[in-house]
């Protein structure tokens, strides 16, 4: 393999000279650049990375942090960061948290290793005393703001729960119940807040029996709505928070003969891939993910070469799809 | 930061002592090596990869090459993947080639300047020449096979599309149309080998007009289904070789009336997670893609660690899945 010596004897240069041409440190008559871009082409010479970005300080690499790639909304963000990343020239190392604390450490403690240029969380930081630390490494976080002084890409949840929410409302004149995740999460609390609105707004009176907490999961939605028709109450129309909920829910109506959407309506929350195929077609609240990925990686290689940015937030606005399941 | 200086003379040793301790290079005394291990606890040193690897000559960094990390198939897959690597301490860089060779070839370049140890393939590769000459950075492809030379993690297509036609024709008695990617890919090729097979077994005749190439998508699965219907044949079982073939033909089928399974069984292939939430559940030949992941992971792994292993082919065996669309 040709090494920089090789090429500056065969250039007739000094090894500087084509250390600064590779660097683009230094300027080089146009005539010598040249020579030497034609010797690097002859020989095939390749810059190899590591030893180069000890001097350049970048290894023109960033970390995604995510819970788990098979969750089918990280999945599209995942995708939209790493077709930004690559347009820069920048490469993209995957790592699954599933939510814990420790693995989270560890690998936040690899990444600083490996010099990293910057870091996209999807959802929350459970080790906020490393990052802290490490201010130089810009940072966006998806899903999730955690003070102004980091970057963020969101979506306007409590519009989001409100639109679900007057839409049903408006359609069926009737009860809505809501199915959610753990409200001690920002997104699930938020589109709790727009199911609140929703109601206020049209003088319906809160009423917390209609109020069910579940497991993010279509199990999670298929489950309770079991338990609840086994308990002798009835629905008249859903807003679920998150579409693997709502899926779940769906099928298991239709197991206890509850046609949908004749006899309940259902909306869902994100419009992952599935929610347009499925049998019948979920009427959802849009988020743009792929889109929430690519805004992403924007704003942190901004930052990664441009370090006297200031933060951004960028909040976007979620929208009504409608299907078959209303 | 701490130095290694800083350590040595902290622990009143020779900068190369704390370097043999650190790179496990040399015998140091225990005594030696536990006081250093304790100043480098102490001050907190981490000692940062990208110098390190330039003497260790390992970046404990695996490439994963795969079309598109949306597909659901190769998502878990590549959570597999992660899943070994993080375990051996190694982390993976993502590439989402979208079978694009141009795109392939600079992901393979980059990888290959960043001293990555090991690359893995999901799917086919188009520049061939790059990783033949790259002989000392291990390969594993899954499910794609490119010679004895280098390791592969495949499933027995053959088998897996036998199966799924014996199923069809000992449940039906009837004939079973094939709807296929395209049989320029082994593994569809492959698959319609089964169904061929399957068929002889039976002493059934092939009938060309049964079989049906698509794109392999929802999209391509529901608009086959239309021209069929729409040109006046009708169906009387269906194997689809991919299961977003088969969730696309059998929403096809019930906006025609057509009922399944009462009037036509559904058999699909890989079983991707929404396979058994779809309504109906689709019955499917089941393909371990998770484990095909850790699988390939771990002989890349074993690979890097011991350049002189052999290399070895894993055969997984494909499993009916039986649900309600037969």
């Amino acid at each position: 393999m040709a090494t920089i010596r090789d090429i500056a004897k065969k250039a007739n240069v000094a090894v500087s000279t084509v250390s600064y041409v590779l660097n683009n440190r230094k300027k080089v008559k146009p005539e010598t650049k040249e020579r030497i871009m034609q010797v690097i082409e002859e020989l095939n010479y390749q810059p190899r990375s590591v030893a180069r970005s000890l001097k350049t300080k970048k290894t023109l690499t960033i970390g995604i942090m995510l819970p788990d790639i098979c969750n089918l909304f990280f999945t599209e963000t995942t995708r939209g960061i790493e077709d930004v990343a690559n347009k820069y020239g920048y490469n993209v190392i995957l790592c699954n948290t599933d939510k814990d604390s420790k693995k989270e450490k560890e690998y936040l403690n690899t990444l600083y290793s490996k010099d990293i240029d910057g870091i996209i969380f999807i959802g929350t930081c459970r080790n906020h005393h490393i990052i802290k630390n490490k201010q130089d490494t810009p940072i966006v976080f998806i899903n999730s703001k955690v003070g102004d002084n980091i970057c963020s890409v969101l979506v306007d949840d409590i519009k989001g729960g409100y639109t679900a929410t007057k839409y049903l409302l408006e359609r069926r004149k009737s009860e809505v119940t809501l199915l959610t995740g753990p409200l001690s999460r920002s997104s699930f609390f938020e589109r709790m807040t727009g199911y609140l609105n929703a109601l206020k707004s049209e003088g319906i009176e809160y009423n917390e029996l209609l109020v069910h907490q579940c497991d993010v999961s279509f199990q999670g939605g298929y489950d309770i709505i079991r338990t609840i028709y086994d308990e002798g109450s009835g629905i008249k129309s859903i807003f679920a928070a998150s579409d693997v909920i709502a899926l779940g829910a769906v099928r298991a109506l239709i197991e206890k003969g509850v046609r949908v959407p004749e006899d309940v309506s259902v909306v869902g929350y994100d419009d992952i891939s599935i929610a347009g195929m499925f049998i019948p077609s979920l009427t959802t609240i849009h988020q743009p993910k792929y889109w929430m990925g690519e805004k992403a990686a924007e704003l942190l290689i901004k930052r990664i070469e441009d370090r006297s940015l200031k933060s951004e937030h960028i909040v976007l606005e979620p929208k009504l799809i409608v299907r078959e399941s209303t």
